[in-house]
């Protein structure tokens, strides 16, 4: 079965090759997002595709400049998991991806970030099967980055995709068993 | 292209045959979900299957309970969507499809909202691949519907999926192009 396989081998990567990404392929991927169901069919979503490399380093700098306070303070289970892989304020892959899709939620429509991250559950999958990789970056000050981007009028941001094809050796990260996840009432 | 294929297929079912679905069907929905990614792998989500036919019941009457207040109050565009595709506060589907599945977020890990519905995303997919449909069912009431299941400790209702095969003749809802929600930085 398809979406199994590709949900299967689908793995994070926080790394990229400078290849280029043809426009088609990140089209396709937003064809496929504008498919998915919205809350009373709003498509309460806007996606901007940037690929100009001042726009992305800045992107990357306002980010930073987010990650650097939030991750003076993160403590606990996500502070370990952040540490055990590797994962810390620099963000150079806004800056080294060849495309960023950066997706907003329109704020006065009802359930927008719902289906906005239903689609991005869509492009995942459809990145995956176009041998593209992502990673769901969501700035730890969504106010620093919309700064840089032109966000449109009545939006917000809510995650920005950096997409490239992978050179990110880290295996996929384990998922708990079904038997974890699921009760049923039968 | 097959995600875009099914993506395009894909269209919201509010009414389901009588027919079975098999439980195999249902796994493999479930083991596609949990391939999803999520913030800091926490892997915040859990799934309810029911298809006890008394829960399926109790559930569609909380959520009327919770619909017929909400569809007093709502107007505007909203409320003008509703009347034109002839929604209102009676969910039998709810008690009709053959299979529920009830999706609930960890309440005090990071992104677990966004996480689960990205997820939603992979299900929907791997549903209409099968042949199976469904629609993300949102409670006006979520407190309500919690009451009739047993929610996970630490957990919350984000969604219910009434799930089988469709029996709803209405075609799917237009999208807007795609030069509508894409703008490029380049």
């Amino acid at each position: 079965m398809k979406t199994l396989e590709l949900a299967r081998n689908r793995k994070t990567s926080r790394s990229f090759k400078k290849t280029d990404v043809s426009p088609d392929l990140i089209r396709t991927t937003i064809d496929v997002a504008r498919e998915a169901p919205s809350g009373a069919n709003y498509q309460g979503w806007k996606f901007t595709v940037i690929t100009n490399q001042d726009t992305k380093k800045r992107i990357r700098e306002a980010s930073e400049a987010g990650e650097k306070e939030f991750y003076g303070k993160v403590s606990g289970d996500w502070g370990q998991w952040l540490n055990r892989s590797k994962i810390n304020w620099m963000k150079p892959y806004l800056e080294e991806a060849p495309v960023l899709i950066a997706v907003f939620a329109r704020n006065d429509v009802p359930y927008s970030k719902e289906s906005v991250w239903l689609a991005v559950g869509y492009m995942l999958l459809a990145l995956e099967e176009q041998g593209l990789a992502t990673v769901t970056y969501t700035p730890s000050s969504v106010k620093l980055v919309e700064d840089v981007l032109s966000v449109p009028e009545g939006y917000r941001l809510e995650v920005i995709l950096p997409i490239g094809y992978s050179n990110d050796a880290k295996s996929k990260e384990p998922r708990l068993g079904i038997e974890a996840v699921l009760e049923t009432i039968s």
